[in-house]
């Protein structure tokens, strides 16, 4: 039966100052280094054995994916990075304080641009440039809904991972809480309007064990 | 004009007390962690777009890839590992402190074991085990000479970092002493009786620009 971990990385400076972030590329704090080798302990004692581990183009994923492995004694497994696991492009939001946005256009409005499925938030007039994505001819989101976002992941998972946990590979995800809670809404059918209520905290790894069709037969939150 | 850079990894525990370790998984001390962290700002200061990242199995290797990585600014390359890229086998000197292998044997004898080419250090009486390496089907050596461990190097340089490098793809190679030796006599066609006097230092990288047929047009140490 094949095993699926998946975690959001460690607590990142935009995490620690309440910012909308997205594609933006901040680091971990020290408590997210914290929480990353506390993630990879629990790991760890679950005495998992993982063919391969996939991540985003951002670092605060990718220092959390290396500090897990390191952690759990599996540095040599194959390490996958794509811009799809990215966390959601929050567009004219990025970079701006969630209080502050608060305050200017209320709790409900706010609500509904960090956890609604279909509404894209204000979008960008002028596209990022990163000569990151340019190089895998990616054209970087002006703002992403959940739904455009699950949409950019989802052939990630048919592609990259869904075949490997097929052929009983045991697979290890780390990426962020929106791209997360797009996968976790593919996976357990979440409705769009029970997805709002989902929320992935930083570091705490979750488990799904499937049978040989990808039925989930259990799910288990690793730390509390 | 392809550029390949090498570094070997940052000063490890076994390093800095002076002790054969080959094989073993020994951790970078405090002064390693800074060398990856320097020698990843020579590194971006050479502005070269790497296209792909090679390491070995072990994490002095794997961490050092890491900091570089991100001190370069280029933590979405692909990342690839391979026990080819592994450290020499030391054999029954793995473990030994090299001054008292010194005082036992002696110190021309000391130099074949640590130099030479082609002289193998004495073999273990029983395979290492390590269920990391069982999973890619690889049998640990017992022990190996310099000239084993090019030739199992050398399949790794020709079908994976060679045709990229045709390909016009910058490569970037983080390793180890021995396995970077080894590299450099097939790159450099350095001979049995020269080998000896080629030594490579703990983080600090080589750049290597090549012709579009893989000759070699310039190399430099990048530091000092």
């Amino acid at each position: 039966m094949p095993t699926l971990v998946i975690m959001r990385h460690g607590e990142s400076q935009a995490n620690r100052d309440n910012i909308f972030t997205g594609w933006s590329d901040v680091a971990l704090t020290q408590k997210g280094v914290a929480q990353a080798h506390a993630a990879g302990k629990i790991i760890k004692a679950a005495n998992i054995q993982f063919d391969d581990v996939h991540t985003s183009f951002l670092k605060r994923a990718i220092i959390t994916t290396n500090i897990v492995l390191d952690e759990v004694g599996q540095n040599d497994i194959a390490e996958h990075k794509s811009w799809r696991l990215n966390e959601r492009h929050y567009g004219g939001l990025r970079g701006q304080n969630k209080l502050a946005v608060k305050q200017r256009v209320g709790e409900k409005q706010l609500k509904i641009w960090r956890r609604s499925f279909t509404v894209v938030p204000p979008k960008l007039t002028k596209r990022d440039e990163d000569p990151r994505y340019d190089r895998y001819g990616v054209k970087i989101p002006l703002a992403e809904s959940l739904e455009m976002t699950m949409q950019r992941l989802i052939p990630y998972w048919v592609d990259q991972i869904a075949p490997k946990l097929l052929a009983g590979k045991n697979q290890l995800v780390v990426a962020h809480g929106s791209t997360l809670r797009a996968l976790i809404k593919f996976l357990e059918n979440v409705s769009d309007e029970d997805i709002p209520n989902v929320e992935v905290p930083n570091g705490k790894p979750i488990r799904y064990d499937f049978d040989k069709r990808l039925n989930i037969v259990a799910k288990q939150l690793m730390a509390k």
